[in-house]
């Protein structure tokens, strides 16, 4: 098997925000990075989006602009799978969230990857079990999640599945501590993982106590804020994550579990989805940007 | 009515932990405070208590030695409820969590306290409706909730029943902001309040996560701590709320409700009592004190 200090190329499939992101801190810890998408215009978009994070780093004087030159230098794109493939020592996959989608795409690039190639899934929902025997290379394969801002929120989630070769748990661990990220191996398989599960618990409990009438999403924040002395709560946190990916979540809970809770919930988001409101993205969520209340200096000693 | 500049004396009813720090956070802000219990010995701890959170606070600089002392002298205690109540212009009960007893203290002091009075209730898990009518002022009294440490974790729940005035839901926002706390107004009353109730959808969430055996409580903090970026994670905060407290709220929900999550996160934390492990007050809980692992600067990247 592959080890650790092998590994040089990194590929990532599927070039969106996640995709990215995970990608540039990759590079930012010296990998060299492969993007591929099956869209020509999605790597556009993400050569463009690296370059805006590069310049953000350069600006708060994380990186100087010499790094920033070199770590761009160190990705490349393609949307010819066979060139992707070619030189890679470790996949992470970050398509649609769709288990047959990934099952069959990770199953082509087992067929174009070498055989050191170790697969990882960065989705936030499913297990890697559903779709481990579809890459054809299941004992290398787990789940490798990751959260976003990735350089921030710098926790990566190391989700075997019962036929994941315990090296490669090992490796990849290993490998998260090297592109700066705090490892969680999760003992098995949990949809959620662990970060992902206890924030939906609270921000479910948040929306509820606005949905029953108990608290505005405002104070909601404020009490968390006021005792969690923490610079944002949990309609902010909403805003950030964007309405359309809560509701979706919410959405999704709801309709397999039926509980009232959940579809009160989720019918609450969605009168913000139908005015536009998507959060911070659509300039209007639970506030209004870029200069939200919640950030404002006297924001926890306005009572509503 | 009474008037917000009206209020000079504030009755502490119970002189437990909350009812010290209450009394504490409302003589800091200059108000006289007349601490009540039925027994001396939990006066004369109260005083050391005390008198030990003033040194504290004058080591770190809160306050100067000579302004400890002004604070000391404008708390009094006594065992004799007419004394107490003679001069009482705001009442905070925080005798042990019964509806029956509350109300019946309630109801004692209401004969003894002048007409004036505002009654108020720190219960933590009961409604006010539960005992509005035994407290003989109905219209007069609310919840009125805080958090601990009440100086540092400073937001308090107004809780007013369906037969509170608002006027006196007004006077209790306006009395927070003057003793140095955020305010939540309830708009109906909610147990577990705004915070409460999301502290504990987190904490069943991440203790769900250990008994389920997919993470550690050191994996399940140094996510949340690695995301959040808050210096502790829900283990922590539960060795330092107590497990005895932790544990008797789940096991009383998971009696009412049968839910098999609450009763096998009940029998969990049970675990740890049954080894005299109650969290920081015992030395030990998830963690050692008094140097706690999730304390450590290397703690977010141990990984284990």
């Amino acid at each position: 098997m592959i080890t650790i200090d092998d590994i040089q190329q990194i590929l990532i499939v599927g070039a969106g925000t996640m995709g990215q992101q995970i990608g540039l801190q990759c590079a930012l810890h010296g990998y060299e990075v492969m993007l591929y998408d099956v869209q020509e215009e999605a790597l556009a978009t993400a050569v463009s989006r690296i370059a805006a994070y590069l310049a953000h780093f350069v600006k708060d004087k994380r990186i100087t602009l010499d790094e920033a030159v070199a770590i761009k230098e160190r990705i490349f794109t393609t949307t010819d799978a066979e060139t992707a493939a070619m030189d890679a020592d470790l996949l992470s996959e970050s398509v649609p969230e769709d288990p047959v989608l990934k099952g069959k795409v990770l199953g082509q690039f087992n067929q174009l990857c070498p055989p050191r190639t170790i697969f990882t899934t960065n989705t936030s929902t499913l297990l890697p079990s559903m779709f481990a025997t579809a890459t054809g290379r299941p004992s290398q394969f787990a789940a490798f999640h990751f959260h976003l801002p990735v350089w921030d929120a710098n926790v990566v989630d190391v989700m075997p599945h019962a036929g994941t070769d315990t090296a490669v748990t090992t490796l990849l661990t290993t490998f998260a501590q090297r592109i700066g990220q705090i490892p969680i191996v999760l003992d098995k398989e949990h949809s959620g993982y662990v970060f992902n599960a206890m924030l939906s618990a609270l921000l479910k409990s948040a929306i509820s106590l606005v949905v029953d009438g108990v608290a505005t999403p405002a104070d909601v924040d404020r009490a968390w804020m006021g005792i969690m002395k923490t610079p944002i709560g949990p309609f902010g946190i909403q805003d950030s994550i964007g309405l359309d990916t809560v509701w979706k979540i919410t959405d999704f809970w709801a309709k397999i579990g039926g509980h009232s809770t959940d579809l009160a919930n989720a019918a609450f988001l969605k009168t913000y989805l139908d005015q536009g409101k998507t959060g911070i993205k659509s300039g209007q969520g639970f506030y209004s940007y870029p200069n939200p209340a919640f950030a404002q200096p006297d924001f926890l000693h306005k009572s509503e």
